[in-house]
């Protein structure tokens, strides 16, 4: 897709409305006034789609086709399959869902599918293709969007089947199957293929290997009935761009749990996703949760190293949060900026208009109950679409980053399942975000990658808690430090294999030559024990973990202060090959982390060109035009800020002149480009 | 019914004792020694009346209520439904209920059966019937006392069908059902009635029109019951009034939340209710948990707007609290005189004596399982039935009010289910409580009533939080002002119609007249959020909610104090007709509450005449004979405490005199009238 | 079994190694080098020794035993019905558990059989048949090991047809039951006996009688398995001893909470238990802990008063805590050492090797995945082996205490399923343990037995908060008491009989004559509420419950001094026939636990002869040997302790003289005997 502006736009549910033309009139004059260029419809259109059984009703669509068209307002139709209607549940219950404790679930809420039952595929296949064959040539047709936030499982009889199958394929035998799983422990082994049943908190679910495999099959099976979802409508519409919106998970916007995402961007032309961070909360720092957003924005770009689209937010609150509060003046085009400075070339919001009952009623949009453009969002909305148009010439731009944050799905399964350690303190995911934070601190681009990435273009990887790392991965990280790659790594990696079986015979060898050690033992804290890292007389917090290793090739950089360890070796960097690896033996606060990097970034010479003086609660992203760059200024703070920079520019929003110190007021966003 | 005196009295199990002549010997003596003139039989006695199917044995209940009558104890005689035996679950499992999973219950526990079974119904009828032949002249047959606490619900295909022929009777038309539940939101149109299941956990629960309207239904499907079991009873015994006994939720007080009373109390003769304190708690001080118990008193006297009855009350602890502890001394004269001065016509106890066994052996009683009259607790009851016997005169004394405090069951049912806002802090009925406790403190009376009451009798309506308003309730706040009334409501109200649709165009015109302004955004708080309201150089708390609004013609009253609408109007005031409007913009401590109804009460001058200086911890409450008034002083406190009076009087309970200036000991209670 | 020397072993699972001989091979060598002179097997090998229904592969099995045996390696040989293959599961579902919801499990984890189903029973008593012809000559075996941590229970038709027969044996007559459990209350009465289901939470689970039988139930049918299991192999090997493996409940090792071990212990040759404390964990301190395992300990050596088996425990951490710390240097001698000071005769750990995979692959083993000697928890294992092998002499040894304390199961079940007083604050085995501290920092040795031991053996029993007792052990407090023994009770004590039917009239006479008092409320406090015992000018908080008693003969030690019953009696002592009833009235902190218990014991004149100045920290016990005794000496804490005793000893371990002073290094152990 060459996309020749950023998109701003809605989902947009006319649907709801078929019998006042009023509203229907209405939303067109507002887009127009919001500057809305895009509008997301038909997720939830099945019931009006077809009402009944083989009774499609088109016209209705038709029409919203093409007053959107007649209006210069691209469309991003969707696929309904997210949403069945009622009578079909009623008259074919194999499509519901069952869940992990075999309960037949009843029709409801939505995103309860299953995804094998053939009856289901079959609809989707039909309703999909009438729509491809009724709109593949309408003008106003600029992408797909397959289905809505793909998610969660079924556990009926077709998926069991499904999953056997799929292990069939995976293990080809039992034995390996039973190897792999380690089933001799505690006598699961399996002599029949039909013995296996699906991981159930009222069967098995302590086969770590299976429940790995489970979290797996789900993945490509929702993949599946997205290839089903999209065959006719790829062949229909071969140069219409697919998409379908991904998620971040709960409220900490961690990578969404449920699927990986690695696989699944594979499968898409262009990485779309749904964001919905909890601004003002009073538990961190406006910086804090930026830091945040930035991290997962970052990986989903990096999903496909190219730019992503924003394809749900919100103009103000959502309804889901425990907390539903409204963004503060400022605050929209803030976040909406953020977004595009990390690579999105979108800022699409749910929703269009509120609904006036049901269950997201109160769920923020451009257009609220009152039915005007008066209000404060309205406002924020065309302020941003008004921004947006400035800065068309980022639209397709790229980012490059020097430094790869690892972040692995499967390793984020495994940890989170094992028993061991500490349940409550293994955030995996909040380490990354953790260690992220130095570098969106001080202006660093960064991209968040599979272990299974390139590798070999980046200056420094960073790798922490990668409790799960198969046997090739080993080999790539031994590469890529020979030939001069700057590795870091902590506590709890390397443990497991890709089946989650301990590695035998100590720690990976790969490992002990690349940090020059050879971890010995993982201590777990208590939420009250602490200790302390000594480095060069300053001292560092240690809490949770804390890993023990025999010192072999490495220099120690730091020391433990206290405990049965004390003195011995916590932080250490060792020269292999051309490179160097760089061992973090313990959990720490951010500011042993910002002292750490800090000395890294020294090392391997990463910094910002850009940021003369930077400034923690500002945030300097860019991207990279043809011939120039554009810097995106963010100052996360309900305070005035200053930065300096190295040079002069232009701000593409106010059309100012901005000199090399850069005064940012509360909420404030510049787009700088170098003054020609 | 024309009750000659208060009722004094207790549930009574004689048939847990059969075997134990002495027992129930030894119950009449001690009865007569307690002063205790009722007795509440027959409640779980299906299983001694009905042994086996068909085998009815009524002799042994005609020898108590022959001992009971010659000892001039009138009996309260219960329907046994509430309780079935083992044999009728296990013939005709139809009679127990499902769940909302869709689970077929098993026997056991209580306030089980499903209310549609064609068994159950026929069953109570029978044993209604028989029961209502054999008494229905006896003597000592005082009232009617159907079933037990009526509650839950039932998800059996019975109670489906009847819920879609409710459904039917209501919307006519899928048409309008789909409409008045916006179902075309995530598709869920339903186009025919059998696709609609009731809320389901593991089904639909989302559409809010249909939660809202599924408890609609599960009140009129109870009353449905509670009309089944009276049908024979009423024709038999025209003239022996019938109750069912109401109850609160919760340990705090708060209306119980499964069924309408408002609608139920239309169907009884008298509302009867159980009331648990958990008096010395260590979260409240006496008085805050005093006013709680007024508030709901209140409420159930103003169902009817005639005296109530205390069914249930405990002479001394509980069992079911997470901790029971037993009233101090005075305690349970003190408790037990507030029920009377706000309306109460009896104090009757659950229990008579303690079980041996089973899960209630440790509630308390009058008679302990060491079965005599030696312990406190006897003689606190013995004392109380003294003191009741001294004010018998006010037995069907009413109760005036001024003030009308607004609470109803759809608006709380809708808010509560709505996705929005704060899930932790909506807390309806707990504002209400707190908006009643300023007119406790100063001692005026209060009603607390439907919107659907006649307001007109009413100088000042207090309706905060009014999530939901249907258009009628609108235009009779517009007429109750216009005509002189004064109206105060507050954030979150007029938000929803009667199927929880949200009204479009903004807020609703009657509101906006009547309070003169236009409410325009709803600020949600993080627990840790705050700003204050700026009033006279005086500055009050806010937390959980500020709405932002537009004024128009309303003078402003107070404003903000910080954030982006610092300066903005908060609290308001509004001439509308020959009324005023009122509106408080934000939740706020009880200070601000305080200074605010102490305006609101000066300019619609409404206080206690007889109190000159009251005290915050003595309630005053007065029952109002034919021809004078009777006063109630209660020292809510563990302290000495003081007021101060308009005239000198007697107390009733210690027939001494009482000068104007009156001392309260800790836990007292007087009963006085003026001096003739 | 007369044992010659301690065991030191471990749960060996080569059946996970069988196609790895080099592991196989290093594991003799290893076991060796660590002491190791027993190996527990079998125990999940069902899969390996029955792949397939019928095939019988028993030559690996043959190969482990022949090699233990040549390496002089005892067996302890389980049957392996803990885990079934999967094959049985998926053809005979019958042996599949059902839930108390009425849910059939689904195959998976462990512990999950039906303890009814004939097809079960039928296929264990073909293995274990088969291994016990198998191995009953073999020279390496020495105790069988029945199953593992028997617990649970199972709700199938099967299990509810032996639950009515367990009742119809209990009652004879539904009249006898009716009556025991109360069942006219709520109309519950049974007319037949297939009304009857087992407790559930979807049907009857407030008779608490029933709930009570249900328990016991459990417990004997849990029983009747183990017999089922055994009843071959005592055929087969009448001389070899049998046991299986006990537990604690949850890391505050109160008595495991599923079964009724007073019961169970008759029908094992030799307790053994599996001991898991949480060592260093941030709310209590060492000595707190480590007096809960001298209590649990204490307990499990008294069911059949003789040495018992450490079955089972961590040379390190575990898996399955919240959080899983490694035991610091010197708590893995320290504790080891605890439980031979308490009694037993053998230091097993589960496990001898992590395995690689499935969920246990991180609790702690002896030989970790680096496949090595060089960790310093194989090295404190070996350690550990050397100083067993020092002390060999204690095998066999006994104990003897003056004191007893009484648990019960009965009660504790009664008492947790109530309803009534706090349900936060119950509290019953913690209660216990708190009283048992007072001896354990005072190095008084102590029983816990059941109220049915022979008391006469003790000249002090401590009871407190024993909430069942039955009519006959009433009568046995009273004999002891009468006949010299001085026994302590408190609050909550003797409530209900044996079927959790209150006493009626009162307090039951008996204790009211021991202890001179009658008992008449207890007050139940809120977690904030406070009072105080007033004794001697000293004064002790008191919380949660305070019983208030009429004084009759009994002498007042304390006063309770607020509330109601300020200046009232809160601790007694009374002269009754040759002995003397202490009664408690209050539950307390620590130090008044210290400040009584020190009274009585000098009145009861029951101290440490050994131990002139002892220690909070340090706990001394001491196992008599026919002509000596030998006292363990276990410093508790961080930091450098001190005792006296009455004279010089040498250390078995050090081999060095010691004299009466003896300082203690942290964690330190010292196993004395005095010189000759």
């Amino acid at each position: 897709m060459v996309q020749e502006k950023i998109l701003h736009g809605a989902d947009y549910n006319p649907d709801q409305w078929l019998d006042r033309p009023d509203i229907l009139k209405k939303d067109i004059e507002l887009m127009k006034e919001a500057g809305i260029n895009t509008a997301t419809i038909g997720m939830f259109s099945w019931d009006k789609l077809e009402p009944e059984e083989g009774d499609f009703q088109f016209e209705w669509l038709d029409s919203i086709m093409d007053t959107l068209y007649e209006n210069d307002i691209k469309v991003i139709l969707a696929t309904p399959s997210a949403a069945r209607p009622a009578w079909m549940s009623k008259k074919y219950p194999e499509v519901l869902r069952t869940n992990e404790r075999g309960e037949k679930m009843r029709h409801g809420g939505r995103h309860n599918h299953c995804f094998s039952s053939p009856i289901y595929r079959k609809k989707v296949t039909i309703i999909n293709k009438k729509i491809a064959e009724r709109y593949k040539e309408h003008p106003a047709l600029l992408m797909w969007h397959i289905s809505n936030e793909y998610g969660g499982e079924c556990h009926c009889q077709y998926c069991q089947e499904n999953f056997r199958s799929w292990l069939k394929k995976e293990y080809s035998t039992l034995e390996n199957l039973n190897a792999s799983w380690w089933t001799t422990f505690w006598a699961h082994t399996y002599t029949s293929w039909d013995q296996i049943e699906s991981p159930s908190s009222i069967g098995e679910n302590e086969v770590h290997g299976m429940n790995l495999d489970w979290r797996r099959f789900v993945t490509d099976q929702t993949i599946d009935f997205y290839e089903h979802e999209i065959k006719d409508i790829r062949k229909l519409t071969p140069n219409i761009p697919i998409t379908t919106n991904f998620m971040a998970d709960t409220m900490d916007l961690i990578p969404f749990q449920g699927l990986d995402y690695y696989k699944f961007a594979k499968h898409v032309d262009v990485v779309s996703w749904d964001c919905y961070p909890a601004w003002h909360n009073d538990w961190e720092t406006t910086a804090d949760l930026a830091s945040k957003v930035g991290f997962i924005d970052d990986l989903y770009r990096s999903l496909k190293q190219q730019p992503f689209l924003l394809m749900e937010s919100t103009p103000s609150m959502v309804n889901w949060h425990p907390v539903n509060k409204a963004k503060r003046p400022g605050m929209h085009m803030l976040s909406s900026m953020q977004h595009i400075a990390h690579g999105s070339d979108s800022n699409l919001y749910f929703q269009w208009r509120k609904s006036r009952g049901s269950s997201e009623k109160f769920h923020g949009a451009v257009v609220d109950h009152d039915n005007n453009n008066q209000n404060r969002v309205f406002q924020d909305v065309r302020k941003v679409g008004e921004s947006l148009e400035k800065i068309n010439k980022v639209t397709g731009s790229s980012k490059k980053s020097r430094v790869g944050i690892i972040y692995d799905w499967d390793s984020n399964w495994a940890i989170n399942d094992s028993q061991g350690f500490s349940q409550e303190t293994k955030q995996y995911p909040q380490t990354l975000q953790n260690h992220y934070r130095f570098f969106w601190n001080n202006d660093i681009p960064v991209d968040i990658i599979s272990p299974k990435a390139d590798l070999s273009q980046y200056d420094l990887i960073v790798a922490p808690m990668l409790y799960l790392i198969d046997e090739s991965s080993l080999d790539k990280f031994s590469t890529y430090v020979a030939n001069g790659g700057n590795l870091v790594m902590s506590y709890i990696s390397g443990v497991v294999n890709e089946h989650d079986l301990t590695y035998m015979n100590g720690w990976p060898q790969q490992l002990q030559e690349i940090f020059g050690i050879n971890s010995v033992e993982t201590d777990v804290y208590y939420p009250k024990d602490r200790n302390r890292i000594l480095i060069d007389g300053k001292s560092f917090e240690v809490k949770d973990y804390a890993e023990l290793f025999d010192v072999k090739s490495a220099h120690v950089i730091g020391t433990y202060d206290e405990d049965f360890y004390a003195g011995q070796a916590a932080i250490t960097e060792n020269n292999f090959g051309k490179g160097k690896g760089y061992f973090i033996g313990a959990r720490t606060n951010q500011e042993f982390l910002d002292y750490f990097y800090s000395y890294i970034c020294k090392e391997v010479q990463i910094c910002n060109d850009f940021v003369i003086k930077g400034n923690d609660n500002v945030s300097v992203q860019s991207r990279k035009l043809s011939n120039k760059e554009v810097f995106f200024i963010m100052n996360f703070s309900e305070s005035n800020q200053k930065i300096l920079v190295s040079s002069e520019t232009v701000d593409l929003l106010s059309e100012k002149h901005v000199n090399v110190e850069i005064n940012m007021l509360p909420y404030e966003v510049k787009v700088l480009e170098k003054r020609e």
